[in-house]
């Protein structure tokens, strides 16, 4: 169980049905959610079945490819417009999405055959976010030396990509390598990504580490317990700002006034340049 | 039901019985805890059956009294000696604990009727302790304008006292002088002080409130929606820092960050001359 044996978000080769881990269900129980259909597969990203950035743009892409492979031989197109707004009506901040929907209709709309062209570029969307996070480890693990404590907000582990992850990949990418090291894991109220997510993650990758309390890292950072924070985000935009999940802001605040290292760790594919600053994100704020 | 009818905690005249509103209970039923004998009382501040800096002092004079109204014939004193070990033991930030089982022991060993002045100096303490809560209202009030919102962390309202609170004291007296006021309740995890007791305490209050998680603070301090942060504290010492729930110093960072006026509303019996700095005080880290 785990990554050895699952991507966190695939399809098959026609992108006739998608399939993903169901992420409510984590720890408690592996479960895997099939979609049938596009609005199944809508109703996963927005009841965050399936979360986090690289993997609602994985599904958002297949989704996508699923409407063309769908759509009815009568006015197939007026079944894709409407899916495509469907996709991008599901979550607002995570740019991945839209670039993934508009990747894969854009590829069909210029083909000669919309349907396998969606289908492979949604796949290859989901290649390329699994390389991603590959390549991040590869690069990232340079920043652990052995005996690090990291501290990471919310999960940006391989449940949140397609695989191997942002924040987490280095952390992976250094234990293969055979450092040793330690994650503080913030729980990440309200829906606790870090006690449910990344800890099970760290667990199957056997890797030591401590749920903390939201409000706790300060604590561990002005006693020196916190050698690196890396985070993921959801966007990043033109002059470098970035969106991740609440409680980001906090953690970066503190390890400015304890000098901790901070890093955000991100495929290009969360770049979003048409945006200037951090004001211009919408930011998702869910029912109470 | 709240604060018209009760005190935190309380005790009859000759102190052999200490009364408190069970506090693991709320807010989900309103119970009242009798303990019988000193030990009793030592496990009520040690399981947390009472919490707050000001209501363990209460409850560690009256429980010093209780020592000497429930001490045998034969031999008291040894009785006493280590009833005062044991209640000492029970927690070790709140300086406030110490204070009171001192200040009754000492009262009863400098007394020709120890029994009887115990009891006394207990119920002075505690009277004390709630008439310092209104002082802190009345004078902390004025901190308060018209329409402010208030952001507080973990509990520090009458339920942590013998009456009114520390924190929340300034804002009961607000509300009673017809200001509209806002409070954000951080959630304090990991036992929810501020979601389960604040929240009960401003819901009985009629003062409108949000439970926020404690990593949100400063997503709306950015935003300009907190006018004000109001803490309170275990422990003060000599220079000025202050000890109190995990996640403080974070709050205290962010309203740095974003120029939130930022208060620690507290009695004099939570300041410690005795010790020099903060590095010096015991944090407690209770079982994992």
């Amino acid at each position: 169980m785990g990554k050895k044996h699952y991507r966190t978000v695939w399809a098959d080769k026609a992108c006739k049905t998608v399939a993903l881990i169901d992420q409510n269900k984590l720890p408690f129980s592996f479960k895997v959610k099939k979609c049938k259909s596009v609005e199944e597969s809508a109703r996963a990203i927005e009841l965050m079945t399936v979360r986090g950035a690289g993997a609602i743009g994985a599904t958002a892409g297949f989704a996508m490819a699923q409407a063309f492979a769908t759509a009815p031989k009568r006015n197939p197109w007026k079944f894709v417009e409407k899916a495509r707004k469907r996709i991008k009506r599901t979550r607002p901040t995570a740019v991945d999405l839209f670039h993934a929907t508009d990747r894969v209709y854009y590829a069909a709309k210029k083909s000669s055959n919309p349907v396998k062209s969606a289908a492979r570029e949604a796949h290859a969307f989901a290649d390329e976010n699994a390389e991603a996070g590959r390549l991040i480890g590869l690069h990232g693990e340079k920043l652990i030396k052995n005996g690090f404590k990291v501290q990471t907000h919310c999960n940006a582990g391989w449940l949140a990509f397609v695989d191997w992850g942002s924040a987490l990949a280095p952390i992976y990418a250094a234990k293969r390598k055979g450092k040793k090291l330690f994650v503080f894991a913030d729980e990440t109220r309200p829906r606790g990504q870090g006690a449910r997510l990344t800890a099970w993650e760290l667990a199957n990758e056997k890797i030591p580490h401590a749920i903390i309390p939201d409000n706790a890292g300060a604590f561990f950072q002005s006693k020196g317990d916190v050698d690196l924070v890396i985070v993921g985000a959801d966007r990043i935009v033109a002059n470098g700002d970035f969106a991740n999940k609440i409680g980001t802001l906090q953690v970066a605040l503190c390890a400015k006034e304890f000098n901790v290292p901070f890093y955000v760790a991100a495929p290009t594919s969360t770049i979003d340049l048409k945006t200037k600053s951090g004001k211009g994100i919408k930011i998702e704020q869910r029912s109470e």
